[in-house]
């Protein structure tokens, strides 16, 4: 089963750091719209589509693309959402993330960790496929701020196509300080990394890993944020194996250390070969060119669907489909 | 799995119809703690045990016993309960039930049905067992409105020794007024039964079924509620193998049409041979005098337990267990 887990932090409104977030009307509608998108299709909330400022669509219309294809059982946990997405989904009562310059971005990280645990002690059983997946605006950057506090020297990818690796260094600064924590100071104490400077999202899928079943086949779809929650794994002393499924676009992104820090933490890596070169949408041909890069589970999807013998040329043309029907109908 | 649908239905206020709806200051509080009973043993929100207003425990004790000793994987949907359990849950966004006599009592009625459709196609599958089990005070009543509604002429049983039979006529008779419906007038729209006289429950349960895998095998643990469930299944032309499990105090209910409305509709039945008469706690006892019988899947987890090897004795040598500690640490 793949889970997509739907986040918020209050980093995301800060002015160019979060491409999702340069819209503060529409960023706490972000992650619900991405979970209603690989379900449904199309946001149920709002009558547009989650795009970037320059028109480059959402991931999340690759993962619908697998999702449909591949015909994959999808499954919703709202952890720390603002606004909800559209239900059934998994609540898990978490708060919203707040900003780690001011104060503990996740008080209750434990709760989460712990309900998370619960959830998975339920649905994972020996010998099943799981995936877990992302869509948190500006989680590239609590992913920096918790991976340094364990020790890592890394930088993240973003979003954008040139990453503002500037002011995320700046908010490592602010934040570190304020939390009184130096480079690797938290590397014995994962859970307090997530409490002072990470977001509900990696509280709750560290919990649903250390919850699994000891022979589940647990993959996490994502880029840097998710070896993020990697390495707070590792520093659990958890060293249960664990793959990280990707995009091309992330592997090779070269202001990211994903393939360095990958290999430090002894997690497998999956990069999908995506190719929207030949797309009849320049918005999807932009992914070419480092725009968006990754997302709501994007690259994992092109795996999952591999499983099922679904080959990534059609979660390709799928995609292009989709984009299609998108251009062809556009919204007020 | 073992599925918990929680709901309400204001019907539950009604001074004497409900055993769980006897203090309006707890009835919220019911179903939202009988599923934390049965996932962690004890209410959350609360610091009493749900118990009837004799003194009496919830059967999600019994219930709890089965999950622990068989180690039983537990979900809980919320389905229109006023206050949600502790998370983690499944969301789908229900209202709470309206007073049939008044108003159509589940208006999202079909909403409610799709959306547990949804949630069953991505967690059913082939050969899987799938048990799904209920807590609604005031239940009994919106089956029987349901249950003449697809013209079953028949009477349900009470979780109160005495079934308050008057009382619930009455209730058809008025609520049956207000929606300008005669016995049996719906059988060809039992959608329309569920919106106009039903509980929320009984439309996600429904709409569970109708998207649980062709090949999963159901079973609805419950008493008279779930009969009408599977009536509404029936209504909609869909003969799938059903088995409803319960106690053997709904089956042997002189004042309910369990038996001759199972056969009617075809569906199998079990009826766990619970035995509290050796029991030391008088609370316990009184299950053989006809009070409480059924509720929270009871029935169905002693049938659940049984097919990972656990034998009934066992459940009731724990249910014993459980209701010992809870009387020797009472709660304010």
């Amino acid at each position: 089963m793949f889970f997509l887990f739907i986040s918020n932090t209050d980093l995301a409104a800060e002015p160019g750091l979060s491409a999702a977030g340069a819209n503060a009307e529409v960023l706490p509608l972000t992650s619900p719209a991405d979970a209603d998108v690989i379900r449904f299709g199309q946001p149920s909330a709002i009558d547009c589509f989650p795009m970037d400022p320059d028109g480059h669509p959402t991931p999340a219309i690759i993962t619908r693309a697998a999702v449909v294809s591949a015909n994959i059982p999808v499954a919703i946990v709202r952890a720390g959402s603002i606004l909800p997405p559209e239900p059934p989904y998994v609540e898990l009562g978490a708060q919203c993330g707040k900003d780690p310059r001011t104060c503990p971005s996740v008080p209750d990280a434990r709760k989460i960790f712990d309900r998370a645990r619960c959830l998975a002690r339920n649905c994972t059983s020996r010998g099943g496929k799981v995936m877990l997946a992302e869509s948190v605006p500006g989680g590239t950057t609590t992913a920096l701020l918790v991976l340094r506090a364990l020790g890592h020297d890394v930088m993240v990818s973003s979003a954008s196509r040139i990453n503002p690796i500037g002011q995320k260094e700046k908010i490592w600064e602010d934040a570190s300080s304020r939390a009184g924590v130096k480079m690797g100071d938290l590397r014995g104490d994962p859970m307090k990394a997530l409490e002072e400077l990470g977001d509900p999202m990696q509280s709750a899928v560290l919990g649903f890993i250390a919850g699994s079943h000891d022979e589940s086949e647990i993959t996490l779809a994502g880029g840097t944020q998710m070896l993020a929650v990697a390495a707070c794994l590792r520093a659990l002393g958890d060293g249960r194996p664990i793959t990280v499924a990707t995009t091309k676009y992330i592997a090779k992104d070269p202001s990211s250390s994903f393939a360095s820090l990958a290999s430090a933490l002894e997690v497998e890596t999956y990069a999908a070969p995506l190719d929207f070169s030949a797309s009849p949408f320049k918005g999807l041909r932009d992914y070419e060119e480092g725009y968006v890069k990754e997302g709501v589970g994007a690259g994992g999807s092109a795996l999952y669907a591999s499983w099922s013998g679904v080959d990534i040329s059609e979660v390709i043309r799928a995609t292009n489909s989709i984009y299609g029907k998108i251009a062809a109908s556009p919204v007020k």
